[in-house]
């Protein structure tokens, strides 16, 4: 199915310019259209510091309907004040104009650095190109997907499709990320995910659908557990296809939903910023879920692992030091934990394991991680990235 | 006072060797005692996993005497299972057998890699020859300082007196930490500390004061966040000096305590894995202590500030992200930040200021970032350091 792309959904159309926001010559400002009221919903950070976009953002999806979505890279307008805010309004009274609709119906979101005004001349030039260059071809999707990227090094991009009352349904989305990367999105990321359907859904199950698949998807991915001032995931339903109530058409529905927002999820880990490979961390046998929820985290997030696997080391101790420390219910004693599926600790006793066989199978794209607790009967699964020298040389001049 | 040492306070001697558990030639197994039955206290790690020797120090200082401690590093003596734990019975034992004293009356401690048995016939030969150095000359009290480093790349070493009742009361430590630290020690680190004075103080008040000392502390040092399996702090007092009971004895007492501890605790920072700064972080008209502790934790342990702070980038964005995802009352549009003392954020917006300025006052031994959330009347002091490239070299290849 790789030739669906976001405006593969019935009713949707995307440009995008090159406003000379990012140090690099690429897109980045871009609009989102929905040809018709799209049913809407959108999840934002739950950090308290919240960019000006997401203040005005969380107003605009609060009817359930949008007509489109304007956003910019290289700077998140945020912690720039009334300024700021006022910024956010004109982004989405420029779009709306170009669209022909209400500045309501219009979700605003950047992405960039944090604590500077926008440079609204760049913003009001790239927000008219971008109306010059509306369409629905592949590489107007693909430059609305570069349109958002910052430190990311390649645009990501999921669809999944299904039949339903003999149509296709199909979910498509894009998102950026690879920095500030520990969503935790609620229902009221500097992670940004948009996502399209022809889908005929109300908002309210639309928004509902979001939030639990947000949960297993953008909420389980972390690069630096940070919690940006933008995060946002999006979703436009322009209802052109077939209509989506309850039943068989919720729950197919929801796969699609999962299948892609997972994709994306597993993309951002990736392409977490000096990322060599992508680390997912099962917890099973937890004794509730918040406790499988903060220990997987707590192992994606612990510096110690994350250097390991850039060093392809098998050091579990470091595993089970951050399984214990996160508060979580955990007895070393029950415990069993693998990685790449050699059991390396079992029941409070190290297990004897050739180390350069496993450091060997640490050596790849994807590796493994999986805690059994033996304490109970919940799970999580969280997607990190390994620590390396270019994360620090990213971070460390990415201002200055 | 450059002349007092772990020593200095009447009683003590310490007596270390070279056995073979550290890949560099360095003293790696120590043992330090008091010639009187020592009043003692000591606090550990709240990690759900403990180490063995953390298993049965727990008890041994439980009735608040102690005649001494048996130390060794290059091997942590967790996740060893019950083996571990008879073997940490063993290292008492032994260390009894030499002093002269019951086995419960000593305090066992390890630090090193996690998940491999202790080689004990290194562990009886090191016990052994450390008894025959018992001594309580400079040089002796440098040479326990080395024999409990791992990856430290410096001795760390801190002392105070007073005078009380015509007498010097001196309280004196040293500790080891570099990386895995993020101490969270509770009256029942991999930091260690041991303190010793010759106070004629009760177990019960020691307590108290190590107990709350810590929380200024060992508890205010983080590098990577990881609270060890083995963290511990523990002072022993001869009681061949002043007796503090109460009023200013005690004030005085604490205050030796609390200069001693925050020394060491700089020193960890300093010493960081990596570390080419100490970054101070002071919060400050928080809501409550809770949310104080919170904040000046999160935006110590923030990746992004701390390369930041590597790069001597004056990213602030980064800290107000940190102090705005940890769950704490935090209102950006109160709040004031400043870097070495130059406001950067002021109440909600950006505040003009020179960037080269600013990197260059960053590129300093110490960094000072105060931020005042102007919400109540806590306020909390958290040392870190930056994260360089070295950190991750440190940690990509410490076992393999």
């Amino acid at each position: 199915m790789s030739q669906l792309h976001l405006l593969s959904p019935r009713g949707f159309k995307a440009g995008a310019a090159e406003a000379g926001l990012k140090s690099t010559p690429a897109p980045d400002v871009a609009i989102l259209v929905c040809d018709v009221p799209a049913s809407a919903a959108a999840v934002f950070t739950t950090n308290k510091v919240l960019a000006a976009p997401i203040k005005i953002g969380r107003e605009h999806v609060a009817g359930g309907k949008l007509r489109g979505i304007v956003v910019n890279s290289g700077n998140a307008n945020a912690c720039t004040g009334r300024r700021g805010e006022t910024d956010a309004h004109e982004m989405c009274r420029l779009a709306a104009g170009e669209i022909g609709c209400d500045p309501g119906e219009i979700l605003p979101s950047s992405t960039g650095i944090i604590g500077q005004h926008l440079p609204m001349d760049k913003i009001r030039f790239g927000i008219a190109q971008s109306a010059k260059d509306l369409g629905d071809s592949p590489g107007h999707a693909r430059r609305f997907c570069d349109a958002i990227l910052t430190t990311d090094t390649r645009r990501k991009a999921a669809a999944a499709r299904f039949r339903f009352r003999r149509q296709w349904v199909t979910v498509a989305g894009v998102c950026k990320g690879s920095g500030m990367i520990g969503p935790r999105l609620a229902p009221h990321a500097t992670m940004l995910a948009y996502l399209t359907t022809d889908a005929k859904i109300s908002p309210i199950i639309l928004r509902r659908i979001l939030a639990d698949t947000a949960e297993l998807s953008f909420n389980a991915v972390t690069v630096d557990d940070q919690t940006s001032t933008n995060d946002t995931a999006a979703i436009l339903a322009s209802g052109l296809g077939a209509g989506i109530e309850s039943g068989r058409g919720i729950k197919s529905f929801a796969a699609a939903m999962k299948e892609v927002c997972q994709a994306l999820a597993f993309k951002i880990a990736e392409d977490g910023e000096g990322a060599t490979k992508v680390v997912e961390i099962h917890v099973r046998g937890a004794k509730t879920q918040a406790d499988a929820n903060l220990m997987a985290r707590a192992v994606a997030n612990s510096p110690l692992v994350k250097c390991a696997m850039n060093g392809n080391d098998p050091n579990w101790g470091r595993i089970v030091v951050a399984a214990g420390l996160c508060g979580a219910a955990f007895d070393p004693d029950r415990a069993e934990l693998s990685l790449q599926n050699t059991i390396v600790f079992k029941s409070g006793r190290p297990m004897p394991f050739s180390a350069p066989a496993v450091s060997r199978s640490l050596a790849a794209k994807k590796v493994v991680v999986d805690l059994n607790c033996r304490l109970g009967k919940s799970s999580a699964t969280v997607w990190t990235c390994d620590l390396s020298k270019d994360y620090v040389t990213i971070n460390a001049d990415y201002h200055t």
